[in-house]
């Protein structure tokens, strides 16, 4: 064939950039083969194993060989239906789930069938934008800021509403909560907020609770309370089953998205089919959330929490902004304090921040451009995940019933995670020495020369 | 929210049915449920077992959980590539195998990244044209004929390259052998003549090879013994694997189209991820092909070959233009010789034809509709794997060494067949009645009245 030819390629996909958090993992690999030691705060993945009694319902399954109904299977639906009526207090039934390949692949469906406007609000996941423009559609996004605890406010979002010339544009807001990549989450009255102004305009909500079990205080709430009629709520058993690499993904609708639902169906049963029959069948164990499923998820919390204040204490000592985490295992860091020092090393842009840091002392974050800041905001996102999830569970457990004091500065606390999460606590360490070294340094004309 | 408002949805998935392969199985169950027999003939599923190895694997990786290379396991890709090196004379590596969530899924991405005419030869598979719709694409169908045993012709292929104004039009052909919906396969020549013509037109060939393992002789050919530097090869687990319901499919590409592949990858990065890690794994086993494998594919394409020349007889003595089946499971029955019988009650297109030959003898099968035909030809799709796969296996195994007569004719292959995939035979009894009962009955003026 005419090779001399290149392919032709859809102008939408061409120069695509390989996702962020796989790529910085591939990176992070190569680094370790040189022989350096790395902190692999970059790709967001659970450090938890599987839970062993949905582990067994795999292996139960494994002759499971069937296509099952493109929507899922029906008892896998019942299941996660039940488990939003109880932890969400909303009335779901099978009818309204639709089982994915990952919540990422049904968003991606989502964003091809729903004809309207995306917002999203800032700093955000790193796949909403790429997605869009695959389909030759735009994502607006909506900068939110550090004092707002990086929440998109009621006043904010119902001014965007009222800003534009059609009122009545169809519209659909991406919320996440506990957030990647900052870990808050939004407040009660927050929820009741965006919910009204969702409700007064017509807005359709995708939220995406899929951090929502790992919730530090336990005390999630999903924003379909307020909303039931026009929110979409998004999970799965990446983050709290710690079963990422299964690529499974829930979305459930209000009874009043019916054509949406159906739609996105159609377009998935000439995509991806159904979901891998044996994953499905195990993650019933998972969504009925028995009481193993409990302690686990339950253990996991504690862990993180822990964790989680450790690096919010030594960041913020460093002289870094940031916000304490309330759930998942994302920490977004603004270095705009110190952003002289930086400068000064030429550091100008997030990129360069989170190369020059992994270079300098072996620890790989995100920057915040990939998360839809300014490139010259110098900001990164950490994933506090780079240790043995399951040791740090055994550890738990033979504490015995007290746990870990509620006091999260304890000393004891900080044993803990100094043992059982070492990467992480010694990436803190490195970051704060990092800092520590450049805000000391002399910033004279001198030090401007010899980093030229 | 206005829910008075319909939700806005995108103009290219309103409308859109379901897959007309998921759609006829929910019929099927239906109509079973109230308490017919139904002859599965629909749903184009392996009847036999996952390989005991190939579950015994995914049991033993039931507890590996990280996100896997967008691109699929490197030891995955290893095998794959050694399994089209082996058996197609191929030189392709790791490097340049995809791993997908099905190949259905892997041609969804193809059609969105590549940008030029995707041809596609009918009667075809019935996702083709569907997902070239939801992405605002167009397909070119090819209509071939029974004369030609269903293939696209080289000169065919040539006239359509050469009719463009622009001879150089980025192309893409569709082949796919032995074939969804007839079981038919090209001859070397064939293949040579039509690799000859993509590579004087620059045409890049999708090889779908799904079924190549289930080819009765096991003398498979792929085009890309005669076209490596643009053939894609398509293969997966679903089908000579008996794993469908697992959803794990292969592109490999030649070196020459790199950036197809890699702007593929980088799709897959924002969409699906990366397949499940278990699936993966166990799939390693299946595609190192060992003995057990090996004599498992050789079982079923006995039993298969079997039953498709037991079907075959029966159809062709019925009066129904059919080709003897090479491959896979599936027929494709012309009722063309007996359309004035069949219009004399009120039978016209393809659809009616299966809506009442499943209604009045309990068979379902798909309209020729669905494989792109014109609406008025009186065809159809069979898939004869409505029996026992395993138990046929079981039964195959204790015949000892000689196995079944290679005589496909002998009474003893009918009797193995009767017995051990008896719902397919009872099934062709009944639209040999069928048949049978329409065209001897008088078709006179009066006979009209009464089905009108």
């Amino acid at each position: 064939m005419g090779m001399e030819h290149p392919v032709s390629l859809n102008l939408r996909v061409r120069g695509l950039e390989h996702s962020a958090t796989l790529a910085i993992n591939q990176r992070s690999s190569e680094l370790q083969a040189l022989g350096r030691e790395i902190h692999r705060l970059g790709l967001g993945q659970s450090p938890f194993p599987v839970p062993p009694s949905v582990i067994a319902s795999l292996r139960e399954h494994a002759e499971v060989k069937d296509y099952l109904d493109v929507r899922g299977l029906g008892s896998l639906r019942d299941s996660v239906a039940r488990f939003h009526q109880r932890r969400d207090g909303v009335s779901i039934s099978a009818e309204q789930v639709l089982v994915g390949p990952g919540s990422k692949e049904l968003l991606f469906l989502l964003q091809l069938a729903f004809y309207g406007d995306i917002l999203v609000p800032t700093p955000c996941w790193v796949s909403y934008t790429p997605q869009a423009r695959i389909l030759g559609r735009k994502v607006r996004t909506i900068p939110t800021r550090f004092e707002d605890r990086w929440q998109l406010t009621p006043e904010h979002f119902a001014r965007i509403c009222d800003s534009d010339r059609d009122r009545h544009r169809p519209r659909l807001l991406v919320l996440n909560y506990p957030a990647n990549p900052h870990g808050l989450s939004y407040t009660e009255d927050e929820l009741q907020g965006l919910a009204d102004v969702a409700r007064h305009y017509g807005v359709i909500l995708l939220s995406d609770e899929i951090y929502g079990e790992l919730r530090f205080d336990g005390d999630h709430r999903s924003v379909a309370r307020y909303y039931p009629e026009g929110t979409i709520i998004s999970s799965g058993l990446s983050k709290w089953c710690g079963a990422g690499g299964w690529r499974l993904g829930t979305f459930s609708f209000p009874a009043e998205l019916r054509t949406l639902r159906e739609s996105m169906t159609s377009v998935a049963s000439e995509t991806f089919t159904s979901v891998s029959a044996p994953i499905q069948y195990a993650a019933i164990t998972a969504f009925d959330f028995g009481p193993e499923i409990e302690g686990y998820v339950s253990s996991a919390r504690d862990i993180l929490a822990r964790l989680a204040d450790f690096c919010f204490r030594r960041l913020s000592n460093a002289g870094i902004r940031i916000h304490p985490c309330e759930g998942g295992f994302y920490l977004f860091l603004d270095f705009g304090p110190i952003q002289d020092a930086l400068r000064d090393r030429n550091i100008n842009d997030s990129d360069t921040l989170c190369e020059r840091l992994l270079e300098e002392t072996g620890v790989a974050t995100l920057p915040g451009r990939r998360f839809e800041r300014p490139d010259d905001e110098l900001s990164l996102r950490m994933a506090f995940v780079d240790f043995d999830g399951e040791a740090a569970m055994q550890a738990l457990a033979q504490l015995g019933e007290g746990g870990l004091p509620a006091d999260l500065a304890s000393p004891v606390n900080e044993g803990f995670v100094r043992t059982h999460c070492a990467s992480v606590c010694t990436a803190m360490d490195k970051i704060e020495s990092w800092v520590h070294e450049m805000t000391s340094a002399t910033t004279g004309p001198s030090r401007r020369d010899v980093a030229a």
